[in-house]
């Protein structure tokens, strides 16, 4: 399985006793797990491949080593490349927004392929889990995180509104708008317990090794459940957010009406009544 | 009053010292007041028939019995009828498609009817409430239940996405996208505590009687308000949580251009400057 | 520099040590701090010279006197406008909806000067703080409030729906929709501990005096951020709140092609590098 | 067939040589078939048993009479009912506003029946078009007429804006959106030859006779397609209109998702192959 | 009454035989009624005011002078301001854009001020009619003009993309979507002709005179109906060309259940049985 | 120039005398430039290159031979692949939803890589025009015609329907929904006087050779033009195509506060006065 799956800055797993989930580690740990440019690429092509493989039903996202989820943007080399004065050759100010606007679009297209990814996604969080991790994770279904998480929407003090996803995603993850400006708006760090309490995370523990057990465990069960319901709960749900009831009741009836046809249904109500799991067909 | 209400699966009551208060109980018991399709079509008759009503300001649902306030869908009843897959006699993919939805849409449309009820309505549950319960409280306006309640938004146990409004209507209830998401995509239990942490419900009450009496008071308390005023409100809140803040503002300004001109106003001010309750005309 | 700020019903103070900081108080302590005519149309007008003023980076907004951040609106002085049924000389019901449509926009759109204000806003509540503190409030980016503070959404009391925003925003900022209706259709006070675990304010502080104080700190920092990074946060928030994910991408990738293009980026890099504050050009 | 379609204000006709197509005129031409209450719920009715019936793939839409398609509403009855300042009983401004919403709403929604019946509708116009009879044919999908066709959006005058269709659809039928707004402001007389050139009809014939046999023609084209294909193109054209193109493309590809498993499409890619006219199962 | 109406760059009017209509002029011939700052905050002032004057039921808007309707912006006044270069005294290019944002808004506020007022405006153009022309016309309700008239989207032509409200209104108001995209990206001069043909006027007259006199001419026509009835019509065209045709219906609703309990109605109803001209109470 | 510009189904020329005119050609001669998968695949590929070079600034699109621009999908091909009925592995009904979700996806982003480009691009067609070369052509800017061109919507002849862009985009491009309506629930073929006529064309020519040469002529009047200006007018009118006026009005001022700080608006000003052509920088 595994061999499918050779990127430089990601390491993919399947636990054995975990059918039908991957795990997925960002891979730069000597960096604080820290992005650039290639990493983003890398991510988008990854999760597009996990999308669609029937092999995985469920997807955990965490970061190497024990200091960070990741640190955000890699400023190092950011500087040196788009946000440094002279990145675009032009000195004309719109030809140089016109750079930039394709360049953040890219950016963003790469992080919404983890949101777009037909499986759910569940980011397990510690250390640090600074700017781009906020963009990131906000992107996945779900969030736990160790006790020694220290989160920050760090952008305002680079210069910049944070312009990858959570000033978009954020507000609609977590219904606590006041809180969202406060921490967008001074860059402050929270820790796991103010990110359980806001409903950032679903979850806090013990540490980071705890916390990607847990991730696994809640894979897991999403993992046993009939792929059918599972991807379109997923798909349903997102377009809900982002429409009216109206619209939301709609879509759901298109949608199942082809996916009420499964015999997942039938499948799986005769295994409640015998009191067994279920096997499901692959998607 | 309550001959006017004669229902085979609801019994509606109005209490002698709750004026303009109805109570519709779920008359179901000893099914746990699992739901089948005569009993969504009258659901929709009952609340369309109390949106008019004058005599009537506030509505309670409740679930007779000590079990249940739903335990869903009658999955026997179902198995034979929608789910079933030689329900429809067409082979074709295609007419069974449209057949499901147009089966879909009239049971959305039913629940649905719950919310367009010009009243305001609150679900007091308790015992099991799974499944069809999440879609049909969040089509009241305010949850409150029993400590003993056990929520679960089950359909993806039965090999389904939830289709008769939670996946639409759950995250626009509850600020926590990233809860909806687990519970939606596991179908885990979730008790009274942790349904109150995330703002499921507004309250958690010790029993099912005590649950009823809280709902029954909060119904009294909204009955006593002018009902131009509380109508108003309703349907306002509804409309702003599908639109932008801008338009949101500019229907509560056209709404109000006629509301206005009520004289409840000076009745609710003049009964404020006297300390004595205002009585408003039927509506 | 608070001599270019005169108003009658408003105090602006710049405090010496909280550079670039503007603190705005309501200055009718003897009424409560209650709202006619004459003070939204001023409120309007001060927030607009604020929007613009390059002097200004944050604001606090709070209520002069002990007893009330606002007790709302003038219900002496609206009995004889606004809310008189005399007070539009036309008897016909249509002619009269114009007029009111016309008074309502009038006023929202005073009050949504607040938000439209460019800088970010924090109100910092204590006492009463009814009816129109709320439609205030919501308006601001970041609430706070000291314990004795006592809220309700006091319209259905009077009569009538609030209008000046509080349907609209409220259920945006809190996510808890259930607990938005209870409180809009019952009227009932609310206090500031249950307004911090719903999510309504940020923070409680002990009195007043502490929590103009921490309101002058959260501006202070926020003050001495980026005003492009600052303002640009603001913006992009308040418009991803009102459109999908997909659109709030959309409209920050083409902001902020123009705003990164500001040194600010730079100059905040470098001061992080050299751990120390930087300083931005006025905007 | 005729049998089962049975309304006291409505013919149905199922032509001979017409498979597929029901012709429905409307039926009370002494009074140049004018609507009342009644008239408008049998409307709803019939059009929702169409919309099901599996023997039924286009519809006709004509007047009875050689004077009118429809003179409008019945300005006799209603003064009596909905536009009678009397008919409601109570004095206040606000109730009032209330019976007037349930009405109209309900009004409404009986004409919106026509565009959401499942199946294409085609109105063909003669005589009087006036008033009501753009808000029918607007919820239609095709409109013919032949030359003698007087049209007017007659609402102002009789002193009310048209509210049961007419502004919400005629700008989204004819993209001509001066020549709307002085119509419908004027409520002059425009005939078919301009009908024809603003794009409100398709075309225009030389007589009533000829208007009904090209509305048969076109019925029988589409009712001699796939019935999946037809009903798929109605559904999503109308979703098209007020979505944008982006949820028009995804709700188009969720709907073709189980639409595309019909073995019309290869029933139909076999008898082009074969020069032969196909036939589709039931829908 | 014309002296309420006292501006330096418009004349307003009050023709004796046309009762509550305004006829306003741009009065700037000498430079072709070419616009610089003053002018277009003075054309919102004078919207504004004509916007809830009583007096005022219809409008007509035209060009002094036989050269122009308008030659657009005076480029000559603009390349000393906005677009100078070094208008702003910032170097730097995001404090630069927020000059700009601020300075476009105010500007296009002041066009949509003509949008806004509550009458219906009625433009006829003459001679060149570019640029801002056809921002300013495509904010009134019906365009009107003379034979010799010759339209531009100019912009382009200077280098920039039209941003004070054709790029938004054009395609709103036309339904030739290939035709708008070709003027507004090759900035050619099209006539009268042409413009009538995609229906960017309603229709041509034979030179300025005559093409003012029609415009009076339907300026009266809607003058002499109920202005509940035209004001209401203007509003809900606007919004239903915004929303979808479900949230238009429920618009209309709302707005007509305060407007149908006008005495319009009955005025009008009873006029019209008298044959005689109906006279309404001022609005 | 060409060089870079290798593809298999597609030439790309770049006319000697029409600077930055970049002219695509579809080449399948042989088989009536009908697609199947690697051609669309291609398309993206190479529309998303066009996008972003600088040598290009304007695009023509036309199809190689004299028999059609293109025949639409290669029905043989196609049945073999996506339509067939055998073509997904499983026989689960929700699975083969899933995987025809895909390809539907992926299909229709190909032919939106044509909208997406920064460049206009204009279709110049003649002879076939047949079911994909509508979806096609409606995702360029302008459309212009050759006399003998043959068109359709002809998916409900093939027993679908039209999923590729058609039925999302056609309504917006054509203010006639009843001639859209009729021309995709019949399939009928329609001509280039009647495409000119509701404004599908922009014009039309008498052969295939003076349709390109006009659309070369004006793909060079557009590549003449400021690109800062042309790019932003193309992105302006296609995002305010799905947004209110407002939110249109709200994207053209941010888009254009990083726009006007080009130096093409002094270039193009500086030679509009000295009368001479600009040149502008490569964007």
């Amino acid at each position: 399985m595994a061999t499918k799956y050779s990127y430089k800055y990601f390491q993919v797993h399947f636990p054995a006793d975990h059918a039908y989930v991957a795990h997925v580690e960002i891979n730069r740990a000597d960096k604080m797990n820290a992005f650039f440019e290639a990493m983003w690429l890398e991510l988008a092509q990854l999760f597009n491949q996990l999308s669609t493989d029937p092999s995985v039903r469920a997807i955990l996202l965490t970061g190497a080593g024990e200091k960070a989820f990741t640190a955000g943007l890699d400023v190092h080399a950011a500087s040196q490349g788009l946000l440094s004065p002279d990145s675009n050759d032009s000195a004309d100010s719109a030809r140089k927004a016109s750079h930039l606007r394709r360049h953040i679009s890219s950016f963003q297209d790469c992080i919404s392929a983890v949101e777009r990814c037909e499986k759910p996604v569940i980011s397990a969080m510690h250390g640090f889990a600074l700017g781009l991790a906020i963009d990131l994770s906000t992107a996945t279904d779900v969030r736990i995180c160790a006790r020694n998480t220290k989160f920050a929407v760090k952008e305002v003090d680079i210069g910049l509104a944070a312009d990858i996803g959570t000033l978009s995603r954020l507000p609609k993850v977590v219904g606590n708008n006041g809180w969202v400006k406060e921490v967008a708006l001074t860059a402050r760090v929270f820790g796991a317990e103010e990110a359980e309490k806001v409903g950032f995370v679903n979850a806090v523990y013990e540490d980071k090794k705890r916390t990607v057990e847990a991730g696994l465990a809640l894979a897991k069960v999403m993992a046993e459940k009939s792929p059918v319901a599972v991807q379109g709960t997923k798909e349903i749900l997102n377009w809900s957010r982002d429409h009216s009831v109206q619209d939301g009741l709609r879509y759901t009836t298109v949608w199942n009406s082809a996916a009420l046809q499964t015999k997942d249904v039938s499948d799986a109500l005769l295994s409640g009544i015998q009191k067994r799991k279920p096997t499901f067909e692959k998607l």
